[in-house]
């Protein structure tokens, strides 16, 4: 039970966006429980979320030219509500994404009251993690588009090694409950090829490599914008979970 | 090269401390190279830079058992100097190391300043991550005391992974570093075994599995603080470096 109540709530963290999970329902790929819980769902966000991945003042040269060009090939939404064309879609990200969950455990008012997605825990721009994910279920890619902060140093003037084990865990668990629906991540693979600077953009790319049972392997690399920089590699394992038990606490 | 150059001051910024390092000047085992950079390297340090790993406010009743726990057992220094008995030591940490190494890449002045060790880049206790590392050399183990705060949140209520895999490598790099000098981390591969309730306590400890020239094998495990719980496991492998070159830039 404890082991299945934590990591199941990926979808709504790397996601972010309880819109995304109702367009999903329109996918019949995603499984019954998770349409069924979305659907039995009260309101549990507030009203006007900021979403994180649109671009921002920090964000640099290479972060606007990447994100107009994957923006631009991205579906359009009709006025009637209906997705058109595009090989991409590009996913909102928000600070918090349930916030009145619990996941099965006593957690502090406070504590809960105040609780922010890690990867969005820092409100001044530019200063941590800037980025958008974009995904291609036609070929089953994800991209996102990085941007590192001066706050995530690790060896001076270089990001943390946690910081790009963080932003890989989100890119391949997104890419992950895309493909599979809810899921908690079992295995992080991580080999770190060349460090990355402070104030670097760089593309981290996933791609699915096999999905056995409940198991979705995905790979991940993440690369200079150009592609000719290998910065990290990663393998990924996540588990597919049941869900619709654990809102209720 | 520039490989080389990125994870190479670990040891700065998981042991945060040049004291620590002139401290290690003692030790037979570190390295010339390590020896004659410290004894020439400028005072690059603030006058009274804040020690992250003091106990504060924000920590609760576990945080402060385990850390009386362990520094009841942690060596004295003389007033001449001298460290004298105890089988652990404590670690210092602060949130920024070398802060005008430019790790041989063209950074700009304003990220320069602004940067700041990624698990340290948020100054309200309790928010993020509150830790100490004790190490243990007879035993060639380290334990850290960890206290999740409600910025680190994951899957709603529980630590994120990527701060789990933060906390993973400072621990293990901080570990590695002290048995061999510099090294820079080349993987690290971690399983989830259970979530982390965000606001608990949990210990991260590490042991040094192999070295095999210049590679390092730690292998560490997250635990409820009573030992009976397994959260998180992982080995690691750091590559020893030669750091004399760096500070050039």
């Amino acid at each position: 039970m404890a082991r299945s109540l934590g990591r199941i709530f990926r979808g709504f963290q790397s996601l972010g966006s309880l819109a995304f999970m109702k367009s999903e329902l329109n996918n019949p790929s995603a499984n019954l429980s998770l349409k069924s819980m979305v659907q039995e769902l009260p309101s549990l966000f507030s009203s006007n979320p900021r979403d994180f991945s649109l671009p921002n003042s920090s964000w640099g040269t290479e972060m606007r030219q990447l994100y107009e060009h994957y923006n631009s090939q991205c579906e359009a939404v009709t006025d009637g509500g209906e997705e058109q064309g595009g090989l991409w879609k590009r996913l909102p990200s928000y600070n918090r994404s349930l916030k009145y969950a619990a996941a099965g455990v006593y957690l502090s008012k406070i504590i809960q009251s105040k609780a922010r997605l890690f990867t969005r825990n820092i409100r001044e721009p530019g200063a941590a993690f800037e980025y958008a994910v974009f995904v291609n279920k036609k070929e089953q890619r994800c991209v996102c588009i990085f941007q590192a902060g001066h706050l995530l140093e690790g060896p001076p003037g270089n990001v943390h090694g946690g910081a790009i084990a963080t932003m890989i865990d989100t890119v391949t668990g997104t890419h992950a409950c895309v493909h599979s629906g809810f899921v908690m991540t079992a295995n992080l693979n991580i080999n770190y090829c060349s460090p990355i600077p402070l104030g670097s953009t760089v593309l981290i790319e996933s791609s699915v490599d096999k999905k056995e049972g409940r198991k979705t392997y995905i790979s991940c690399k993440v690369t200079s914008t150009d592609g000719t920089k290998l910065h990290t590699e990663a393998t990924a394992l996540f588990v597919s979970v049941s869900v619709s038990h654990l809102l209720k606490g």
